[in-house]
């Protein structure tokens, strides 16, 4: 057995059976073991940042790795941005990097680079396989470690992979328990929350399902205490029967005035809110001035058996023992009618969701209406952007829609983001997955339009700004996502009132496979 | 004036005066200073990968650098591909790396990440830009970086764009003459190639110009030496009139055997050859055994005034005083008709290549036509993927078109590698570049269906190799390129036959602006 076989064998027995693929010549050996493990699914993608947005939204919905297998320096670099969410997200990833073989690094061939620098910006773990004998074991660690809720890249060598005297690992390395809170923390917590004085609760990480919810809930209707979930869940569960919770605003003076008042902030999974960006004159630290932060649970992984969850669990069954939580009730709102807008398109998606869907939410500004719109939509799960590297949305569709073949996914994607990993849509056709994708298309990056007034940037402009609007601009040449949806063998229609995108929504409903629906919106202003 | 203002006419004043830009909201300020510095041309691209690939392009053209302005850690790693390929090639590029703001680093808000750590991978210079009064310092040193052949990297946080004191620098900083051929160098090479031992002459980086092969051919034609060029030259100038050189191969076996009997190797700007990548039971160094290797100028970048060139003609000085270079004459293959093949579709390439053309190949198999097909046609440039990573034709076309408004761009693309960074289709569009783009459409990734046999992963197949092959194979969806051009503004026709192909080449000619041909070619055998 080739080591490129014990790798593939070990990542099986270790609970991995899904790689998101974009080999290159130093991975032929990988790619020739897929026909003597036949047990790994190997979804091919055509640029790396599909496969690891991919790998990212499928951990989030399966709750164990998918692994990626990239070519080298280059291909890793083209999948950073992804895995830079992941990271962000605490999404478990094995990320396996195809390197040089052992013997041709010394030669500084055209394609060497320096793999471990990259992946050290976004990996908790690296290791760079050196024997055929250890790989197998390497797999295993690497699954281990990713399990941790962090990106695990193992750099893979040619000759490693080609060289025989591979020994495949057969059971997975044991994954350590979730940390148990601290009774100290636990103590802080209870004691703020039941001080009288204004608390905020900040759930985040694996507290944004609906247990930790749920107990959020519950300690928030005994103590008055105001539930926030953190501003881009790596998993929100939501819906009807599921504990209902806000979000923590993107805008910074939105978001300082959820906060406003606290004197105790309590972060469960959460970590202290900050600003995304800076902004002259504006507070990068979210935490009100003289407000106490205790921090219940650390930020953790996407693992639905996280700590968070657990430690809320404790502190509610402490404070709010009799209580239970209040779930969302059945809610849809009127199907709209008329011209398109960003509004009546939320109130579209809200009104026809389906049962189970998975949301992959890269929408930007066209889907600020969709939080009110869904509240009381069936029960189902929104996957936001939580490490803001836009490009997330169609790669993050593939991997839950893999993850979840029976359930619909719906990808709720801006234009201008779309364009960065477009070529997902192939994978989605190529594997036939239920993914529906509204592309919101305002021919614009209206976020950075808004973000040209909210940094002071637009008082610098000249009499009229043309040239740098000019670069926020998507509308010369208008895009036309049918032609590139269909151009990658998707089926995609055109929506330019209320009636056509619910027309097309239930469509794409109804018929099995991948669509696209471009939602035309106006120009956003200014 | 706020520093990005400072920045801005500081990279004019170096000779920087475009600007290949994907922003994002840390980048604002500079992207306003744009209407305050109207000489600076901003290139908008959908894809952080088109905006360094353009650079590239640009440079390898324009023989000076262009900006590049990329948001944060994810975006530059959306662009590390392309600025690999440029650190290979040694083309000069300002990559201006937006970041936080300094005051906002430490809170280590969702978008932080390790800009040093990625930037160090392909670059020669980095640096991180503190002060508003520093930074138009700061940008012309790294112009001057970037012209000694390099990708300079200056990381330019938010709140040193925004905050007044800019001071702009008003000269170009000197930049160092091409380093002088040593005496022993010089007499070594001499030694060698007039001993009459058999000698190859291996010219790369700036020798593949006119000059430097006019050089290489006056030595070659007065000792009888062997003239080859690197195997994806920077930027090779070709055609009529200028002299001829067949390039290195890529395949291991048939650069052995060019190289094989060579008692001395004469490298003039290229590095001492090795194989691409590594295959079992084949060597990595391809230098014959006993061969002598005599560097007479090292890998230098992609400027014309380079220090190889100038040593080659010392040495031509030296050992052929009155011969004068053998110039190819004009020439070009019939129009072939019938069905398109790989074979074909070249021979229709080098029939209709306009005068003046900058060829940008990234054909990959479908292109081992081209190098005979267009070798007597009317003088050209020729720009390989000098650094392997593929998604470098259209990014390098749309930089290579905007250097050079005056010449026909034709980028002959691969439809696998195309996939990487289609999007630069858009700025095709939205610059109105002529740019004529002929995908080679042959379903496959064929070149990693060859890289399976050469390293022997084929015998590690199953019964059929069904699943290793499904990871190779595009045909499911068929890729339609015509749908995608449209999607993004660019006109496109699919061309079946060779009559078709040139058809559609002709109109392109004959209409200004980008166009599209889909060549479609029989799937590669096995």
């Amino acid at each position: 057995m080739n080591g490129a076989q014990a790798l593939l064998r070990s990542l099986l027995a270790s609970g991995v059976d899904t790689c998101f693929a974009n080999p290159g010549t130093s991975e032929m050996h990988f790619v020739a073991a897929l026909d003597a493990v036949p047990r790994m699914r190997a979804v091919l993608t055509l640029f790396e940042g599909v496969a690891t947005g991919a790998a990212d939204g499928y951990a989030r919905m399966a709750d164990r790795p998918a692994a990626t297998l990239l070519h080298l320096g280059p291909g890793l670099g083209n999948g950073l941005a992804n895995l830079h969410n992941a990271r962000r997200a605490g999404t478990p990833v094995v990320n396996v990097v195809g390197d040089h073989a052992t013997t041709h690094a010394k030669y500084d061939a055209p394609l060497q680079s320096d793999i471990a620098a990259i992946a050290g910006a976004v990996s908790g773990w690296v290791r760079h396989g050196a024997l055929s004998a250890e790989i197998g074991a390497d797999a295993a660690a690497a699954v281990a470690a990713a399990r941790a809720g962090q990106v695990a890249t193992l750099v893979l060598p040619a000759d490693v992979s080609w060289d025989d005297g591979g020994e495949p690992v057969t059971e997975p390395l044991p994954v350590a328990p979730p940390t148990p809170v601290a009774p100290d923390a636990l103590r802080a917590a209870a004691d703020a929350l039941s001080s009288g004085e204004p608390c905020v609760l900040l759930v985040g990480g694996d507290a944004t399902r609906a247990a930790g919810l749920a107990a959020a809930d519950r300690i928030a209707a005994a103590t008055g205490a105001r539930v926030l979930a953190e501003t881009f869940p790596t998993r929100l569960e939501r819906g009807a029967g599921v504990a209902r919770v806000d979000r923590l605003a993107y805008q910074v003076d939105a978001a300082v005035q959820q906060l406003a008042g606290a004197h105790h902030l309590v972060l469960a999974g959460a970590r202290s809110p900050v600003s995304f960006f800076a902004y002259p004159g504006k507070p990068s630290d979210l935490v009100p001035p003289g407000c106490e932060v205790h921090a219940l649970a650390a930020r953790a992984g996407a693992l639905a058996d996280g700590a968070a969850t657990a430690a809320l669990e404790e502190l509610a069954d402490l404070l709010a023992p009799g209580t239970t939580a209040r779930l969302a009730p059945a809610a849809r709102p009127e199907l709209p009618t008329g011209p398109l807008t960003a509004a009546s398109a939320a109130a579209v998606v809200g009104a026809l969701l389906p049962e189970g869907a998975v949301v992959v939410d890269e929408s930007v500004t066209s889907g600020r209406g969709l939080p009110a719109t869904t509240a009381g939509a069936p029960r189902h799960d929104w996957l936001a952007l939580t490490g803001g590297a836009i490009g997330y949305g169609l790669p993050a569709a593939t991997g839950a829609a893999v993850a979840c073949p029976d359930r619909p996914v719906w990808c709720l994607q801006a234009d201008g983001s779309a364009m960065y990993t477009i070529s997902a849509l192939w994978t989605h056709a190529r594997e036939g997955l239920d993914v529906t994708t509204v592309i919101y298309h305002n021919s614009a990056y209206a976020i950075l339009r808004m973000e040209l007034q909210q940094v002071g940037a637009a008082g610098a402009l000249g009499a009229d700004g043309a040239r740098a609007r000019a670069l926020l601009d998507l509308g010369g040449p208008e895009l036309d996502f049918v032609a590139l949806a269909r151009g990658m063998g998707v089926p995609g229609v055109r929506a330019t009132t209320a009636e056509e995108l619910a027309d097309a929504l239930r469509r794409a409903a109804a018929e099995p496979g991948p669509h696209l629906v471009e939602a035309v919106l106006p120009p956003p202003v200014p």
